[in-house]
């Protein structure tokens, strides 16, 4: 069934409410699975309307998840999903279909698949890339452990870029793994740029051949039907008919349309009777069965929760960090031939479209491929060109070695725009940017700004730009703080920082608060609050440098400080706090200091401003901890 | 030739000495290059044994090395040696072939292509995989410029299975970019496991067929001789022929027989007249020409200086660090069978060699594959088994997203016995392992331990393995301090430093130094020297645990305390001095402190304990250090 809105009634499910353990789906005839796919499929509708989330992505993998859990003997046999954000459908199907509309929300379902909520989410997800590395690691436990299952890793076409799928895949190999891997092909590895994974994928649908299994396991060739949906056949393909999965030593089946279910179901019966490591390809469509989805996938990647009818009108919101980066991308750009933009894959995400569009001769979409993104940045640095690096704080994890090695030592000029620093909300752990500071702080050669808000924003993002070395500027997710923006650029003094406010001037006792980033404008509120009730100064400092720190104003602060206050949406744990201590020790200036920031804890999902409020980094959790460490 | 000695006397070098630019051998006729080739080989076998280093890697790429700078118009064009170990003879071809017996020493040449050395280093290196990434990043900037050069990758196989290698293909496919990727094949992919790729090699190999290019650039196809010298022949093929290069998307030549130096000019002339993403196999052996070498590629890996005859006979030193991790592996395996142990293709560099030898089913080795092997181990984890992950500080950088996401989130219990950790002497600021406090401390649910000797070590080991969660053990490069180990292991209480030293306990004022790991036995030297010349007090607390903290202890002599020292071999900024400094300023003690460690800057290569003294991290810089601060 196509449908064409989003239900607000719960939709009647028979089958599907008689659902609460896959067991109960393996009872049903094959022939029944069609009915169960649709049910879920208005369910998930349903469901996604009142959450809001991740959507296309679980749309297109309905028949798929019926399948799997219809063919394989969950929990004992181990489904790992990569990325996690198309698990909406497994996690109805195993026990969770009444607490769906929770996902996302603070007590909620969480976003991903989460170990700790339930026995069949084998791995915890987010990240994508990882499913085919810990998968293997599941299938060569059980073999030692002499009680054998089957692990199936289901992993996007995007997802398959990242190098870390391929290292997973050469030693399954080498272990001659009993490892199955779902290659959930939906078109996403050509969202930006067209890779030779992608042109790859291409040249296997244009040589019109499907590798089936019969009931025995054993392979045939047939020709395959050209479904309407296939984006594919517009790509270029390679020239050669090489098989990649063939040729890395996988046993490859496929392409298969991922939305017959029963066809589906052959598959994996059949394929239950081979060995070793194999790789079925099937092909998807992101928001599969709802037709504004199926036409604009890219928008339908998310949705938001349907408002109520008689809610606000929602206030002109001020622009997000991402697209105040996105504008100062295209602006700078005019202004320096030299600047060239990198993505791994977060065109939309890092606001970089209109860049996109504006300069493509000038904007690398790499792929899911974060460690090469920073690479080949530090390559075209030494052409003497001004590569911009565009990352989410999360995902710059994963490109640590190279900002390290490839850029930080050669002191190469590399400016990395870096989103989603700090908290990030419905996502959760998996996806706030917790440790940037500590693990950039540490190395050599960088620079590193937090802007107070968006119109420091673009003024770092110019600073950094201009400094002729490694530099990085991270800013939070979602919108600023509502300031007027300057058109005009104007670079910032390196190391140097602002005082912000004053309060109770004339007191004989003081109290600084070094405020980084995104925390400025709370402190200052904090400060305010604290000045009206006691008769103490309070100032604030926006330090704008983690990295140089402006020690001067640090030391000219100190002999009228009685006590220094460091506030920072990062782990206090090796944070920019801890860098104004390690000043402050080898300054020699002996005060009392209180470090406020991220616990030392992976926090669950809520929405920012609450997590924000839990950490006591709002501003009247500043002010508690500030009278607390004070009286 | 094939030589059996390496020659203490400087060889004759007729040729070679008339080389001081790339540009006066491209002025030799193709004919005279083997007898460069050959020169090239005494002159390294040579030069080799004066300043000792890598070896085997060097004599394999003599004639790829006189065939690039004939063919390419260096360094106009583009060189891009991956790893760069092998870069011995483009240092000689270069204008350093005087100085090349300095290599790896203080002040000398460094051990990597360095780009602050020459302008034919147009790329620094140390870390495997990077070449591709860079060199496309160097290609696409050059087109852009409208200034195009030709540009070589030379990546080994071993070098291939690291998943930025296979982002960094994908991504040069996407842009047709006009880039040169030398396989340099020569079997190390197989030292210890057999994965996907090798297999595939191996398929290449045994189909008899070699793609060769007319002058003109042009493809056609031949059969390849057998080479005598190639051991693919052994290994087992994947089934298929299909080739993974085209595959991607990259033209495909050879494999070529890489100690055919007029051939590999040939190949390259021809090759150039080709545009777009280009792949060329060659074979060769890694010690070729040198008998002892080829026979032992692995012992001739690298090698130290030729010792003076008139030098004193070795005191047998103590256990390698690595060595005690490797007894402590088996020790423990013994006694629980749900260990396993991975590495990441540091088999003998981490002391492995026994354990894969007694436990064969219990030993991955993933090859260069750091994301992988992390990952890897949290899916074993999950089925109840205890993975230890033995890998460098350096390389761990490579794995850390999976570290936070995959392993610490998950709060899974996976064992990390991290080498090299600190300063590693010769091989330079790329193998420094600095910066692994700052970058895992920031992680919530991880323990980190520091030894103080090789018998702390064992027993660490042995605590974290028992402790239900993720830990690591970070312990240096090198030798242990001499003392004994105890067979019986015993687990230390987690978060609990101990006592080590005390002097002068009776006297008014005391200082405390908070010592981690490697720095112990110096800082107790240091106490001692100073409690000898200064009436003061002076203890020294083996803090074991940077995370959690002993936060008792610090609290107990905090009241007696008038002056803490922190002592570790890691960068001061966000190590774990800066974790003591958290806690005093959390539990307001305020109190002098003074933190000790590496400094903010990539360090050059020297001896270890040469770079440990320019440091001040010797008994003596600390004293200095101390009296500076108290006095």
């Amino acid at each position: 069934m196509l449908y064409t809105e989003i239900p607000t009634e719960r939709p009647v499910t028979v089958l599907l409410d008689e659902i609460d353990h896959p067991q109960q789906l393996r009872q049903l005839a094959q022939s029944q699975l069609a009915q169960v796919a649709d049910e879920l499929r208005q369910y998930i509708l349903y469901a996604a309307g009142q959450s809001g989330g991740h959507f296309g992505a679980n749309l297109g993998v309905i028949e798929l998840t019926v399948a799997l859990h219809y063919c394989f003997n969950t929990p004992r046999d181990r489904l790992v999903w990569d990325v996690g954000h198309q698990a909406y459908p497994h996690k109805v199907l195993t026990g969770r279909r009444e607490q769906i509309t929770t996902i996302r929300s603070k007590n909620g379902l969480a976003a991903f698949p989460a170990r700790d909520e339930s026995e069949f989410d084998t791995f915890g997800v987010g990240h994508s890339s990882t499913a085919i590395s810990a998968g293997l690691g599941m299938a060569l436990a059980r073999r030692y452990q002499k009680d054998p299952c089957d692990v199936v890793a289901i992993v996007g076409d995007g997802a398959m870029t990242a190098g870390m799928a391929f290292e997973a895949m050469n030693d399954a190999v080498a272990h001659d793994a009993d490892l199955i891997v779902v290659l959930n092909d939906n078109d996403m590895s050509i969202s930006c740029s067209t890779g030779g994974f992608a042109k790859h994928l291409a040249a296997i649908w244009e040589s019109g051949q499907l590798v089936n299994l019969n009931e025995l396991g054993e392979a045939y060739i047939q020709p395959h039907p050209k479904w309407t949906y296939n984006s594919r056949l517009h790509q270029s393909a390679t020239d050669a008919a090489d098989n990649l999965f063939k040729a890395i030593g996988f046993d490859y089946f496929g392409p298969f349309d991922g939305h017959d279910v029963e066809q589906l179901a052959q598959v994996f019966h059949a394929l239950k009777k081979r060995k070793g490591p194999r790789l079925v390809h099937i092909y998807t469509k992101k928001g599969k069965g709802f037709a504004p989805a199926e036409a604009d996938p890219i928008t339908y990647h998310a949705i938001t929760k349907i408002a109520p009818a008689a809610s606000a009108p929602i206030k002109k919101s001020p622009p997000k960090y991402s697209d105040v980066f996105g504008q100062w991308l295209c602006d700078e750009a005019a202004q320096d031939e030299r600047l060239l933009a990198i993505t791994p894959a977060m065109c939309e995400g890092s606001g970089m479209v209109k860049f996109a569009q504006q300069y493509p001769e000038r904007f690398f979409d790499v792929a899911i491929a974060e460690q090469h993104a920073v690479t080949l940045a530090a390559g075209m640095a030494c052409e003497g060109l001004k590569p911009v690096v565009a990352i989410y704080s999360t995902f710059l994890q994963r490109g640590y070695d190279q900002l390290i090695h490839d850029v930080a030592l050669q002191n190469l000029d590399v400016t990395f725009g870096i989103d989603r620093a700090g908290l990030v909300g419905e996502d959760g752990p998996t996806h706030a940017g917790a440790y940037d500071y500590a693990f950039m702080r540490t190395v050599p050669n960088m620079v590193i700004m937090a802007p107070k808000d968006e119109n420091e924003c673009r003024q770092m993002l110019h600073t950094a730009y201009l400094y002729n070395g490694p530099t990085a500027v991270r800013y939070p997710r979602g919108a600023g703080v509502g300031v007027d923006i300057q058109d005009k650029m104007t670079a910032l003094e390196i190391g140097k920082a602002e005082v912000v406010a004053e309060f109770n001037v004339d007191a004989a006792q003081q109290i600084s608060i070094l405020a980084f980033g995104s925390r400025v404008t709370a402190s200052v509120q904090a400060a305010e609050l604290f000045a009206n009730k006691h008769s103490i100064g309070i100032r604030v400092i926006n330090m704008r440098f983690v990295k140089p720190l402006d020690e001067h104003i640090i030391r000219e602060l100190a002999d009228s400080t009685q006590l220094f206050v460091t506030v920072e949406e990062h782990a206090v744990m090796a944070g920019a706090g801890s860098a104004v201590n390690e000043f402050l020790a080898q300054a020699k200036i002996v005060k009392p200091i209180l470090n406020l920031g991220l616990p030392d804890a992976f926090l669950l999902q809520a929405s920012h401003q609450q997590m924000l409020q839990d950490c006591g980094l709002d501003s009247q959790g500043i002010l508690t901890s500030i009278e607390k460490a004070w009286f």
